[in-house]
């Protein structure tokens, strides 16, 4: 492998958070002084406040981030500290436009992840999303996966989202669940939309920005596969109260949901618990009940998560079908009603999450 | 929505290439006097050659990247000229040092790939793999899912991946089969890789240019869900001979398979084939077939990409348990040979690819 790039070192710190004032240490300026040599990377890092208590723990984040990239060997991170004049323009840059949306009272955000791809998350969103409506929550869903939304279709909703100057209003569903996608906003439900990281990003944040939620006990994101951009985007700039895992039985899958659990654990964002999908498929004629995909290893997803298997969702043909005609809502999923349970156990702590990242 | 960013247009134009010189006009510095007056923009595109023959096509282009943003009703492109000096410039950089792996002589370089998650990607990459060497083909598989990658766990191989002056070298398997993937260099399988677009696509650039592959008759490039950043950077870096795309019967997996066909048009790279997966599931005890996830929408998906559904492939539990012990080389999928003749149809017209993007 070639010697790391400097490029390589400020992205990967982008992701390191200044624990009181919550912002990437690049964004505010804190790395000086960089140099590479070879496998050796070392900078010094330059503190608001000099006698910072967490100054220790910043600089190991900032070391273990870098240690992660591949070719590196050694980093060695001095601190320093910034001038008053310095301190001054990264702790009060200038304001910007308040958010349209900031009138939003949003109580809990639940983050439904799962790191691999075509587990089901999009499927236990909208069963999830349909059993809170029938207990009697106003619930919203910001589907989060931008090049692969599936939302609109499983709840068969259409576009266009229209704006105004309350801001986007959600398209609602029959059971009045509130709906944002960006295949809302595209001409074609099969257009695809090729963006790099930073459009992904700055569509996440308006759809939550943005958007006129209004009054909502819980906003459920729906992430795509994966530990990239919309997973960071969603756990650095929105208020999450907890993430929900899905998984399926298969040992692959597992590895790859556990970097998630590894991920929700770096950015220190708590696992509620975790949903199974595909856990085996019974023959309605026969009554056998066969496990297609193997044996499960939820059960190791949940020691390293330390989190419960919330439920179990067999394969139901019936549920596939009603997927594909837009019926999600209208589909049987009892299972649903301990992840329900488990989410009315969360508390809103924050009371009201307003809209503003 | 709001009024799109400067930053947002940029982006997009970035995925606009100069048909002659197979840059992206923002690397060019084509794009000059961008303005943006709410959900008006307009620029000039500064062309290399003022009379060039494809001025056109490329300012349609240019224009449809922009109006596909949210916000943009309207969209003006001035078509000007560079100076000389400027020509030079840009046409002319400064030598980047040669590649390690300029010896590399990689015939076909075959992309799997699919928009969807979850639907057997990196299984059929497996198989397609095992059946190539079984065919007596040098074959490689440079595994592109970087924050979900299965390859290794699949092929039961161990990193780490090792460095010399002749580049990376591959980690082999049981059949030969040339391997790389991030999790042959990650200290645990189920260590996450949080990186945003930029590092992820540095590390697949590195995968194809800094490993020493030898000669190949194919490379599989298996691809991450999404048209997102891993997907771009093959697609713009790699010279890809063609794609196979992977899915599932569902009619939602349908849909956004077909935005992988939308990219791969928009991108003009040619799709092969198909391979459908989990196309059912014959109970061994009573020989019943049942259509598990629906009836197939595969169908719709080849006729948009025009290209043939060349294997569906039947989920078979012994299939997942190989997966799971890392034995796919050994599973049974006889279903994969009309692949492995549909890929030897396939010219290797550039005679040798070599390893430079």
């Amino acid at each position: 492998m070639v010697a790391v790039s400097e490029k390589q070192v400020m992205e990967a710190l982008r992701y390191v958070m200044d624990p009181e004032i919550h912002r990437s240490i690049v964004d505010l300026d804190m790395v000086r002084d960089l140099q590479i040599d070879q496998s050796k990377v070392n900078f010094t890092l330059a503190l608001t406040i000099p006698d910072c208590p967490l100054r220790d723990q910043l600089a190991r984040d900032a070391q273990q981030a870098i240690e992660a990239l591949p070719g590196v060997q050694q980093v060695d991170v001095r601190l320093g500290a910034m001038s008053e004049a310095e301190r001054q323009a990264v702790l009060h840059p200038a304001p910007e436009t308040p958010s349209i949306a900031t009138h939003n009272q949003i109580h809990k955000v639940i983050a439904v992840m799962s790191g691999k791809g075509g587990v089901g998350k999009s499927l236990v969103t909208g069963l999830l999303a349909a059993a809170l409506a029938h207990a009697g929550h106003r619930v919203g869903i910001l589907d989060a996966d931008i090049t692969g939304p599936s939302i609109p279709k499983l709840f068969g909703v259409h576009g266009p989202l229209v704006g105004g100057q309350d801001g986007v209003k959600p398209v609602q569903s029959r059971l009045g669940i509130k709906l944002v996608s960006i295949n809302l906003l595209l001409e074609g439900e099969d257009q695809a939309v090729i963006w790099r990281g930073p459009l992904i990003t700055s569509a996440i944040q308006q759809f939550w920005k943005d958007v006129n939620w209004g009054e909502l006990d819980e906003l459920l994101v729906d992430l795509p596969p994966g530990t990239s951009d919309a997973a960071l985007t969603v756990m650095q700039s929105l208020p999450i109260s907890g993430i929900l895992l899905v998984t399926t039985p298969q040992a692959l899958a597992a590895m790859i949901v556990n970097k998630a659990v590894m991920m929700a654990r770096s950015l220190k964002a708590p696992v509620l618990g975790i949903v199974e999908n595909m856990a085996g498929f019974v023959a309605e004629d026969t009554g056998h009940r066969y496990e297609i995909f193997g044996p499960s290893h939820s059960d190791e997803v949940a020691r390293l998560a330390n989190a419960p298997i919330l439920a179990r969702l067999p394969i139901r043909p019936a549920l596939a079908a009603a997927c594909d005609a837009g019926m999600i809502e209208m589909a049987e999923a009892p299972e649903m009603i301990s992840v329900v349970q488990a989410l009315e156990t969360v508390s809103s702590d924050a009371g009201t999450l307003v809209g503003v990242s």
